[in-house]
This record gives structure tokens, sequence and C-alpha cells, in this order.
């Protein structure tokens, strides 16, 4: 005989393409729109979603538009605009300080591809920190008002990412899931991966190996304590391994 | 001396052009995209509302996906995507009851254009209502599943709009903007004028002879009773006056 256990389903999406991703510059919190090839990733994503009859209930993503406009676009695929969305700094991709705004092969060249790595790619070592005048911080941005300043980064590790990600996860994500709701999150590379680390349990060394593709729905089986029992992609396998190539080739030098 | 009192403003938007208003049917609640001509009118919205310099702190809007769509296309174009948005049931337009779905000018030719008037522009007669085991009434939508089945319309008299629509008035878009928010609505012809009617005092025999024009925003300033002191559209006179003719000709008969 067996006993059947409470299961639950997450689906994480990468935002697709953004036009910083396009001229390989470090974006971080920087507010720029998909490119008609992010476009087409997100609309992607949602023509796979609906070809597999996946339905939410709620969709949890950034304050940024190329997470907001790659959400509307899945939306749109499977036909559920009429979802409630919740949006949260705290999804928000990883800050990237005083590189934000800088190309990343520029970046490379000036202070060789080891540092650049080692700020991309490094799990508690944050890029150089931005002054509280610098209009990159976001206590200087109108939308983040709402928010005490000094819970505002200047720059972010990906520990320090993780660290506000994951109150986020405790208090809405993880309830949703826990209330049986489906739930969708549309976030960033590290914002994902935040996620992921958590509930992977992966370790401080193996998380910065780890590549997210863009614009491809990540499925999530939980256990009733939401543990992971299984995680898959929803691609075509060839199509997915160009794509978690095309990530990790970020932060060579340019040719 | 003069006393300077507290004053609010307040933004509508009726959606765009969709495919049934260019089809001439009866849309209420059926979820029909918006044409390219709907998407051109919801960008011009957007670009007007930019122009003037308009930021809004949160929007409400419908369950349907012409609301959504005309919403995010403003978002886009006025650059506020990150704003927290809240989708209602309760600001869907009318619902046409046994109507949805009928072409206009052809349920003209059957019941008379007097008939079709009396069901568009009667303040208190609804069209025919429709059996529960209808696949139009939307007890049998799964997005209205969070919803007692009794509370959901199997037709719609404008009063009976009304009275579904203010009780969102007083709990939440009234109370965003006392909390001085700065708030945008957009939604469908009845359930904006629904909240027209309240706010100007409009007699139940004048309402049924305003038209409010497709894609361009309604602005109102409010007093600290949130009684309007005045209200203007932002757009070019002519472009309005055309705009309001095209809807009230929707119900002639077809040439």
């Amino acid at each position: 005989m067996s006993i059947i256990s409470k299961t639950y389903r997450l689906v994480l999406v990468r935002h697709g393409e953004s036009v910083w991703n396009l001229e390989n510059r470090f974006t971080g919190w920087t507010d720029v729109p998909l490119t008609p090839k992010g476009v087409e990733e997100a609309k992607q994503g949602g023509k796979i979603l609906k070809e597999n009859n996946f339905k939410f209930d709620l969709v949890h993503t950034s304050l940024l538009k190329r997470a907001i406009q790659t959400m509307n676009f899945i939306l749109n695929e499977i036909d559920q605009e009429y979802i409630p969305i919740n949006k949260t700094w705290r999804l928000n991709e990883r800050h990237y300080g005083g590189l934000q705004g800088l190309n990343k092969a520029e970046t490379a060249a000036k202070h060789g591809e080891e540092k650049v790595l080692i700020w991309r790619r490094s799990y508690d070592i944050p890029p150089p920190e931005l002054q509280v005048d610098d209009e990159r911080f976001p206590g200087n941005d109108p939308r983040y008002a709402f928010l005490p300043k000094d819970v505002l980064p200047k720059t972010e590790s990906l520990k320090e990412c993780i660290a506000r990600v994951l109150p986020y996860w405790y208090d809405h994500i993880g309830p949703d899931i826990i209330n049986d709701k489906q739930v969708l999150v549309v976030a960033h590379g590290n914002s994902l991966r935040s996620l992921v680390k958590h509930l992977d349990q992966i370790s401080d060394t193996e998380i910065v190996k780890l590549n997210i593709p863009t614009g491809v729905p990540l499925v999530y089986e939980l256990n009733e304590n939401l543990k992971p029992m299984r995680h898959y992609y929803l691609a075509d396998e060839n199509e997915l391994k160009k794509k978690i190539e095309a990530v990790s080739n970020q932060g060579k030098k340019a040719k």
C-alpha cells in the first residue's frame, strides 16, 4: 500500500535578453527593456507553458521592466492576463554597485578578466560600493521611496542578494505554495539563483557556476515541506544547451 | 487671505478598441483582445499622460485583457511598469447576459433598433438573463472560482453594474486617493460610467446618454471629500469629438 504525500509545483522563469545584455553591460537594477530577441524568448517560454497545459493562480516578479514585460508576454500566451501580479524589489537582479552601466568586455580589459569573473562569480565579494549621491543608488530613485534607505543596496555580492531575496520566499512565495496556489516567478539570473540555491541546498562554491537560461520555464516539484523532489526545464535539450553556454560566455573579453 | 484646501487627482481611461468592438458584437465579460487600432489608442493615451508629466502610485483595472493590455501599454509609455497593479472583477464591463457574443447590427435587425437601444442605454432594464449552465455565465469560468456564485451576474442593467462597481470605489479607489496615492483606473465603458455617475451625481436619465471615449485620459480634480471640482479630457478637442461620436454610433443598424 502506498501513501500519497502532498506535492506542490513551482515554476521559475528568467527574463529574456535585455538591451544591456545585448550590449554586454552590467545591468543590475538599471531598468532597461527587452530586445526583440528577448520578447521572442518570453513568448516562447509562454508557448511551451501553454503546450504543457500550465495554469497559474498568481505571479511574483521584480520591479524591473525586463521581468515585468517577460511576465506580460507569458500571461498573454497562456491566456491568463487576469491573474494577480505581485511586484517586489526583493526579486530584483543583484545590484552591481559601481559596475552598473559599464560594458563587461571593457571592464575585463581594464581590470582583467579574472577580476571581473570574481565580481560576477564570487559568492561573497561585492563590486565597488556606490556613494549615496550616485544616481545609480536606489535611494535616489522615486520608485523605492517607500523603503527605508538603509535597506537599499549600494552594491551586492551574491551572498547579499540571497539574504535580500529569501525573506520574500519565506513570507510570500512559500506561503502561497503551501496555500495550494499555482505560483509563477518571473525574475533575474541572480534572484532566481538565490531561490535555487536555497531550494536545492547548493554550496557557496557550486552556486557561482550555475547558469539559468533565459525564457525557459524551470519547473520544481516540491514535497509537503517545500523540499525539491525533482526539477526540470521545459525546453528542447539542444536549445537549452546553447542557451546555457550563451549565458556563461558573457564574462569573456570581447573579441 | 486664502485658505488652501486639500485637493486630489484621479485619472480614468477606457480601454482601446477590442476585436468585438470592431465586429460590433456585445462583449461584456467576454475576454477579447485589443485590435491594432486599440493598441494605438492605448499607446496614445500613455503618450499624452507622459507629455503632461502624469505619474502614478498604483493602478486599478478589471480582470479582462482589453483593459489589462491597455494598462500595460500606458505603463510602458510613462515608464512606470513597476507600480502595483490591482485587478478586480468589480471593474469589469457591464455583463450583457444573453446578448453577449451577438452582433449589435444583427440584434438590431432582429429585435428592432429601439429594443437594442433600450438594452444598451436604459438605466434599469437588463438584457435577457443567462441560464446557470450557459458557458457565458461567469460561474462557469475558473477565473471567478474564488467568488461565491450568487454574487456573479447572469445579466446586468447599468443600475446593477453600478451597484457592483461602487463597493470597490468605497473600499479601494477612494481610500487610496485619501491616502494621497496618485491613482489610475483603466476599465470599461460602463464600469467607468458607474464611477462618473457617482462622482458627478448624474441622474439616471442623463447617465445613459454619456459616452466616454476610448483611450483618452479623463482627469478628475477632487476636493477633500472626494467631490469633483472639475474634470477634463487629455486630448485634442476635434479628436475627442470624433471619438465620442464613434462610440454613440455603435448601436445603429449596419448599413
